[in-house]
C-alpha cells in the first residue's frame, strides 16, 4: 500500500469539485484557511462554471480539473470540496498513471468515498476527512484542525467512551470504508469494496432505518461483513422512518447483520455528517481496541511501501 | 431455464409475506377473487402474527410460511402478497431443492424482484406481477386480469405507442428485471442480476432523481448495461428532486448512460408502481420489437425446457 508524502510548508494543493455544485464564498474561506497553513492553494479551473443544475460542472469539465492535479507534480495534496453525488460519474475516466508515480494525498468524505475505494483499488492510500464546503461550520473546528495535522503527517489516536451496545475485542487490520451507501455502490465495479482482514469504518446520512437495513443486508449477502477484522461505526444522521415504523436503532440493526461474526464492533466514533468528523487514513495499518471502557482507533507505523 | 406448468382450474395456490406488513382486509378480497378463478387458496400461517413493526413477521416466520409452500406438492403457485422491504433477509435461507424437483409460479414485484433474481440463479421461470395488496386498487382490473391469463398460460404481447426517446431496433433474448433498486441491491451477491444477452425491465418508485442517475452509473460500472440485447423502462414513479435540481428526465438519465450501446430501448411499457402493471415471464424467451410507430414485447415458444 502506497503511503503519499506528508505536506511540508510552502507545498501546493489544489481544490476540485467532483460531484455537487459549490458555494464560491466557501471556498474563498477554505483557501485562506489552507493558505493560513502555509501551503499554496489552486483552484480547479472549472468549479464555478454553472453548466449543470447539479454537478459542480459537467462530467468533461470535472474530469478536466481533476485531471490536472492529479498530473501536475507540484500539486502535493488534492482536496475535494464536497460531496453530494458525482464521483462515480467520472472515476473510470480519470487516468492515475502520473498519480501512481508520484502519489499525493486525496481529501474528502461522503460521496468521495467512491474516490477513496477506487484509490484503494489502486493501492495508495488517501484521507476520509471533512471537506471545504463544511470548513466553516460551526463546531468544525476540530474537524480542521485534525485534517490539518493529519496531512501534515500526525496519526492521533481516537478515543471513544465506551458505548452499552459495543462488542469488545481487538482488531488489527488496514482501514477501510465511509459513506455506507457509497460502499454498497461500488459492489459489482472495478473498485468494489475489499473489506478482507480490514477494519470497515462505515457512516450514512439522510436513509430510511429500512434502507439502511437493505444495505448492511446487501453488504452481508456479498460476504464483505464475514472476513472483517473489526467494524467501527460513525454517525448516522437523520436516519428516517417510512410508512411503517422501523423500530429498530442503527445500533441494533448494525448487530442484526453482524451476530453471526465475532469481530469487535465499536459505535460513536467521531466520522460521519456531523462535528466532530475527525479524519482516517483509507488504507493505512491500524489498531481497534474496544473493552469496556473506552473504544480507540490507532494508527501502526508502517514498515514498508507498500 | 425451467418453466413452471400453468395453473389449471382446481389448483391451489399459497399467499405468502416475505417482505412488508399486510393488510388482512386486502387479503380476504384478494382470496376470494382467486377463488373466482378456479384456484383453491391457502394463506400462510405467519402473515398476519404481527410481531414486528415494518414486516408481516419475523424472519424465520417468513420463512417458515415461505418454505411450507415451496415444498408442498399441491401448492401450484406461490403469491406474494405484497412488497415493501425484507425479500433479501430471507431469499438466502430458503430451501429450492423440492420446488426445483417441482418448480411452480412464483408472482409479485418490487421487492419481490430479490426473489425473482434469485430464481433466475437457479434457472427457473417466474411472474413479475401485480399483488394481492393490490389487486382491489383503482384500475387495477387489467393487470389483474393479465394475471390470471398468464398464470393459466396464456403469452400476450405487449404493445405501446412509440416514444419520441426511443431507440429504435429490434431485440432478442431472454426477459429478466424489475424494480431498479433491487436490481442493484443483487450486485455482489449469490443473486447478482445476469443481463447478458437479455431483455432488461426496469422500474422504480419514490427514488431522487440523483440516486436514479447512481443506480444507473452502477449498473453501467458493473458491465450490467454493455452486453443488454434490449433495455424496456416501466414506469418511474414519484421521482423526486434533491437539494438542487437534477434537471434531467428519467428518460434522458436512462439514454445517457447507455449511449454507448447499441441496443434497442424502449419506454413507457405499462409495467410498475402504476396501473396498469401487466406482467412479464422472468426468464422467458421474448423478442422486443422497436419501430417508429410502436414498441411490443412478444414471447417466444419455448422449444426445450431448460
Amino acid at each position: 500500500m502506497i503511503q503519499p508524502p506528508a505536506l511540508k510548508q510552502g507545498d501546493s494543493v489544489g481544490i476540485v469539485a467532483p460531484a455537487r455544485k459549490i458555494d464560491s464564498m466557501l471556498i474563498d474561506t477554505a483557501k485562506a484557511m489552507l493558505e493560513s497553513w502555509g501551503l499554496k492553494v489552486e483552484i480547479g479551473q472549472h468549479i464555478f462554471v454553472d453548466d449543470h443544475s447539479y454537478f459542480s460542472a459537467s462530467d468533461e469539465k470535472r474530469i478536466h480539473d481533476f485531471q490536472t492535479f492529479l498530473n501536475a507534480e507540484h500539486i502535493r495534496a488534492i482536496i475535494c470540496a464536497r460531496g453530494g453525488y458525482g464521483s462515480t460519474r467520472i472515476i473510470d475516466r480519470l487516468d492515475f498513471s502520473n498519480f501512481l508515480q508520484r502519489p499525493k494525498w486525496i481529501t474528502g468524505y461522503s460521496d468521495i468515498t467512491a474516490l477513496h475505494l477506487m484509490l484503494q483499488s489502486i493501492q495508495v492510500q488517501s484521507m476520509h476527512s471533512t471537506v471545504p464546503a463544511l470548513f466553516t461550520k460551526p463546531d468544525a473546528d476540530l474537524s480542521v484542525a485534525y485534517l490539518k495535522n493529519m496531512l501534515f503527517g500526525e496519526r492521533p489516536t481516537i478515543q471513544v467512551k465506551a458505548d452499552e451496545k459495543n462488542r469488545l475485542g481487538l482488531a488489527n487490520g488496514r482501514l477501510i470504508g465511509g459513506n455506507l451507501s457509497l460502499l454498497v455502490d461500488s459492489l459489482g465495479t472495478s473498485s468494489e469494496i475489499d473489506t478482507s482482514g480490514k477494519i470497515l469504518i462505515i457512516e450514512d446520512v439522510g436513509e430510511h432505518y429500512y434502507r439502511l437495513d437493505r444495505m448492511m443486508v446487501q453488504l452481508r449477502r456479498s460476504n464483505k461483513l464475514k472476513n472483517l477484522s473489526g467494524l467501527v461505526a460513525g454517525y448516522f444522521t437523520d436516519i428516517k422512518e417510512s410508512v411503517l415504523p422501523f423500530n429498530e436503532t442503527v445500533k441494533d440493526i448494525i448487530l442484526n447483520h453482524t451476530k453471526e461474526y465475532n469481530f469487535p464492533v465499536a459505535f460513536n466514533f467521531p466520522i460521519g455528517h456531523e462535528e466532530p468528523n475527525l479524519p482516517f487514513v483509507e488504507g493505512a495499518n491500524a489498531m481497534l481496541v474496544v473493552n469496556e471502557q473506552e473504544a480507540s482507533l490507532s494508527y501502526k507505523k508502517e514498515l514498508i511501501n507498500p
